[in-house]
């Protein structure tokens, strides 16, 4: 048996005796074997698999402790992943990357009780949690140059798409833009990659690859190599929130009902009218060939949000220059916007987000059978709903809980006005077809049954 | 009417907004009273005078007010002293200082609710709460070297004292170490001064000048120039425990009653049979000339507390450069056994400090007079008495509270065992003769009576 | 007509009065031509071309000025290359180069003659300029870690041993290991994108990527995207001695005629018995597949400088960690070595290299055909030898002046010793077919004719 | 016998073996003798002693040596001043101060020859030479905020002059200036201890306090303990050339023959009609008491060298604060000035220095009876033979090649213009009434003779 002791980093090394008590006592909970599970994700860090199961297998005599130091606590891990060693030694960014997840769900999970109510009540109250999260991440300290560029997009796209999203970081490292994705593979790491590239050329030292993920998908994207900043909000409502805050401006490439999700969460905010002033630069872009993607979803938007939708972003295809430099005047009025409301560059507070946009939404069979997919009710409150949605397929995809479900259950089923309905079923099979779904290896067996 | 607004420093320049709106609460409170006296101290940093009537009066028309932005809070100060400006720019330490005083005493007092009840009951929650006003002073970060040397001592020294204190402080500072005071002129200036220029000479750049204060103080002792950390204890209790939990060594200079409790409070603690094994080197120390002094302290610590408690410490007369080598000598046990317990090298938890010495002592006519002085109690109470006794009559000498009481009700009368008592007569006389009760000028008029 | 005006850098922007006026008077110098052309290349950082006529073509209007003010000497550009431009400002490491080349060619250049003599006569003299080129240009103060690999190998390598240099880089960049490589692309530009993801996954922020070239190469091997430090010396004899200088270690990828240069250069320094005791670690490795190359090198070493030679270095295929690993072993030893010699840590003072291995040599028909190519003489003076007749391929193949001659007058001819030209040509002959010669594109017409 | 071996520090750790070799071979030259001479009043820094042979006597055992090592070259010491040591370890200022020796005297003594002729010929030469030498010791890389006041004044102040000197510095350093002085006691060490506290209250990090020495009056003004920059220029019209050049503003303090040679020679300076544009501000000041002083410098300014030359300068009783701030408005017009001009901010290139100014000037019985002193010359002129009379009284007074002249052959003489020689007269004998010419504790008897 292989054991490894680490030691305290950062903020983790000085805890009140009360906090690491607090700590041990969560070592019997629930929320500990999430932590077990989100830091054997880590411990993969870099490896290209989105199958948790598959992930995990090999590592079933893993497991992982906490030692209580007069001064503060200690992680013990026991049979731990090779691929995170160095002759011997744990990789620097994965130790960082290992207390980073112990912060967050274990040290934030205490402190808002992550287990039983996954977040406060009141919308401001989120607001304000989410913003602590991401101070004790330290994730704001950097955060004030108007710089950070939010990139979302498929895990699972093609070579060319990929090498695409490197061109566009590239781009955006050369003019001194930091990145803000979803921590895994895909786009989530070309863009990471190219702008690593982008920073060295300009001498940029303290670039910034921030990593946003959450518990249930972590295994499913575990962080790539570049990631060096790693924050785990509990939930995707928070996630999503977090990234619309710190983001200066969004880039989002093809992608599949993950990225559908996250494009429909921003409209329906930005759509919100009292977030009418803020400039919000939002770029759709792809390379050559992805012209009939960004077609579909444009398409897509049109016909259920409408074309007020349209209008907040912005579709650039096969030209990263373009991208970057459109980005560029984007941040300028950013910045002006920002000033003048006597906002934070580091957290966007004055973005409007209504409390639907915030409040969990838990994927079962009922809640998704459930979900109001009609015209009947305003542009945000359909586009919140669309959101839910593909939140719930993106869990019946790759989220153990909701993989369980479907299991036992079936497929989900989503019914509504009929030709949203068609449209949804349009984008989905062009998902399907396109790969996107899942990592290629295997036919895609979908989750989802609309009616 | 000259305002002026100053940006939030630190961490003071992310609040959420909760955070924002409860500092907003408590200007009308108490609490911001004592917030806008401390802040008057501070911005007359630098000026030596410990009377805080004589202090206040020029600036009746001083107010200090929190605006609040998106983005935090600012401070708008109203006809401030001048001193505190070089060209209508506030000094960037004063700027900090102030930060620390909101930080401290508005958003921890908010956090610990300091106006109602000063602390938390249970004794490891008291301690915990220290670290975690230390923690949030950043006092810990630069505190692991196992080099900080709190130095206690008069305010209200001589000449030849003075510059002992300096020379003790430079032989300190050319061996790397830091100082840790009380924060106001005299022995608590001296040591810095010192200080400042051996880390010059050995290019240590990094030199901490640590100034530890209360709210009901800090109007007699403004910091002093050279203090870079500021950090407001809510009470005379809560700073004496942070003095010795920080502490890798202390220094003893002559002083008066302030010096005399904060040695009784030291020694009850250290001769706690469960901090036995703790090395914690203290040394009484003064220039040729001192010799009586100490000789005075000494035999009264003999008699009162018994030669156990005169193992606790050493008295070195007139030897700057053997005060700075015993020192080293001790800070090396320190480490050996702060490292073989698994303790933190900033925060000393093993110290053990039992209630007694935790639980505010408010001094009042009737506190005071209720004292148990006698020998009817283990060394270690009658130590926490003695303290207590001492801790109320600088209070009557310079804290605004026991300066009230005094001229409303006449001295507080201190009874007790006619030898003891005796002793402690012979010692404040003394005191009273060298002047050690108050900055020269005027006649000192005792604010207590010995029966 | 576009221009462009940079402000002088670093140790550039400090010039006395005398210095400038030297400087701007190279300006009617062939120095000056040479600086143009390597700015011109350096301008096209990144562009993978190794013909560089074809790499200049596009920029016949490209010219370069120095402007003097007093305060220094800014350089101007006239119709530079876009590619070096963002948004119409220089990248700053293209910027910073430029003033690397300024400071290697002209500034270094009028202090030490270059054109005329190219180096002094002496071999301690030529050392010492050596050592004097490399702290001028700070290359020494961040090599006292012990930790400098250089990576040699071809310019034009396949993708699968494009992709073993990264694969080894990487490996070496999470032991905290730099990279310094001939600046180019393939095997160059391979371990320093490797190395860098290292790096960042360890936290290791001050990454090395140093690239050595000499002006006669530079356009055919433009620096790439990651390197931090350039370095120009005045010809490859030069360079040479600079990479076994600063090397704490050496690994040899697959490579063509230069890199065979490269070998026969260290095998024969490395066989000078001064240098036995010097411990020196020297892998050739190549990803499952090269077995055949490397065995053609062991075989033609084995035959042509025998067994002695072969023990001065280590094979390794396939297993860039084994080479990591072996590499960490053999840096022990040399920092053991320099220890206990009092030599430095960042300049290999003691190694011994003869004059022969120092002195320029120009490949003309004469020079070639008068190489003294058997083995009348010691092992070393025949590594050199055949050293110098690879060198002249390299200048045949790639250098202007090389290209030049061969235009003119047909290939070099190169005789001796019959068996051993046997071994010469099998060698070359395997260099043509695996396309090593020259980036693909293009058939190779060899520059020389074995006899 | 004590040995201790010091490591080379900064540049003087990267030699190459000729320069290394260079060094030892200075090690038998007159130069070494130099060197020995002022690494011991190094070692003494901080001591308040201006007479050599007392500062000497004590250590007649003491010794240098330099130890040659592959790496580069060790200092040797033998049986060092205990006062440079704590416990052992040499402090680090005093360690980097003598190879600050080292590199001037030795390093740069050898490049220039300093033994033999002193300096380059030419006027442009000497000039490159004063910035090679300023640059070599990296004292222009933090010299171009355009806040560097140079301080002149007396080594022997008293007490109230002495405060008033601190309380200037105080004031400059709260406004970020820099402070740069002849390095010894007195006028020298105030400002720079006043501002370290300015720069302490700003938290200005990097507080520069540059001394600049002579080897020739170094053993007289051994460094304060605050100086963290020293540079040892060959002899006084070097050291003047320094000054003035790094400068952005000058203040004058009171002072004796010394300071007057230097406010000579800056008058002189700057009544150059070639520098008539240049904003130079020069401010005259000293406490409440000094005004007799400053009317007799005045009236002898305007006696000798008229109207002009007093327009240079300003008269500031008793005003820190107004000193500060007429620096900081003159600090603006050269910082604009320096714009325009496209000087460099950290070296004044821009000023003309006449030949004669630059030129070393020998004290001798001869050269000091040969000064033609009289209005049959330029302004200018006068000025510059002046400033001689007063530099050769200064060596008779504390050099040892002057003090031996004296001894020898009594006092100089010096002779002129009948009423130019009252004016010197009054002003000599008013700096001897005011124990201005040495440190007080023994009569004063003048070197000198005016007919």
């Amino acid at each position: 048996m292989k054991k490894v002791q680490l030691n305290p980093m950062g903020w983790m090394s000085q805890l009140s005796q009360a906090e690491v008590a607090r700590l041990q006592d969560a070592s019997d909970s629930e929320l500990f074997t999430m932590f077990r599970n989100c830091s054997l994700a880590v411990l993969n860090s870099g490896v290209d698999e989105d199958n948790f199961e598959t992930l995990f297998a090999p590592y079933e005599s893993f497991d992982i402790r906490l030692v209580r130091r007069e001064r503060g606590v200690k992680i013990e891990l026991i049979n731990p992943p090779e691929v995170a060693f160095v002759d011997d030694n744990l990789v620097r960014g994965v130790h960082e990357h290992l207390f980073a997840v112990l912060r967050d769900l274990l040290y934030m999970g205490d402190k808002y009780d992550f287990l039983h109510q996954h977040s406060p009540a009141d919308g401001a109250q989120i607001t304000d949690m989410v913003f602590d999260m991401l101070r004790h991440a330290k994730a704001l300290e950097g955060n004030d140059g108007v710089n950070t560029i939010v990139c979302w997009g498929g895990h699972s796209i093609n070579q060319v798409e990929y090498k695409y999203t490197k061109e566009v970081g590239y781009q955006l490292g050369l003019r001194d833009m930091n990145i803000c994705t979803g921590c895994g593979p895909g786009a989530m790491k070309g863009p990471m990659k190219g702008a690593a590239i982008g920073h060295a050329k300009q001498r940029h030292k303290s670039g910034r690859y921030v990593g946003i993920s959450e518990p249930s998908i972590i295994a499913a994207e575990p962080p790539n190599a570049i990631v060096n900043e790693l924050i785990i909000m509990p939930d995707i409502e928070k996630r999503l929130e977090a990234f619309v805050r710190l983001a200066h401006g969004i880039v989002i490439f093809p992608g599949g009902v993950g990225t559908a999700e996250e494009l429909l969460y921003l409209l329906g905010i930005l759509m919100n009218e009292r977030n009418d002033q803020q400039p919000f630069p939002v770029i759709l872009t792809g390379p050559a060939g992805s012209e009939e993607y960004f077609e579909a979803v444009d398409t897509f938007i049109a016909e259920t949000l409408g074309k007020e939708a349209q209008k907040k972003y912005q579709i650039i295809v096969n030209d990263p220059e373009e991208v970057a430099r459109s980005l560029c005047k984007g941040l300028e009025k950013v910045k002006k916007y920002r000033g003048a409301m006597g906002d934070a560059f580091s957290f966007n507070w004055s973005l409007k987000i209504e409390r639907d946009f915030q409040q969990p939404f838990i994927p079962t069979h009922e809640s998704m059978a459930g979900l109001q997919l009609d015209h009947h009710q305003s542009r945000s409150d359909l586009a919140s709903n669309l959101r839910r949605a593909f939140s719930g397929i993106v869990a019946g995809n790759v989220k153990a809980e909701g993989i369980k479900q479907i299991k036992e259950n079936g497929p989900f089923e989503i019914t509504g006005d009929r030709t949203l309905m068609k449209h949804v079923d349009v984008l989905l099979e062009s998902f399907v077809k396109q790969h996107r779904m899942k990592l290629p290896g295997s036919a895609y067996e979908p989750c989802y049954l609309v009616k």
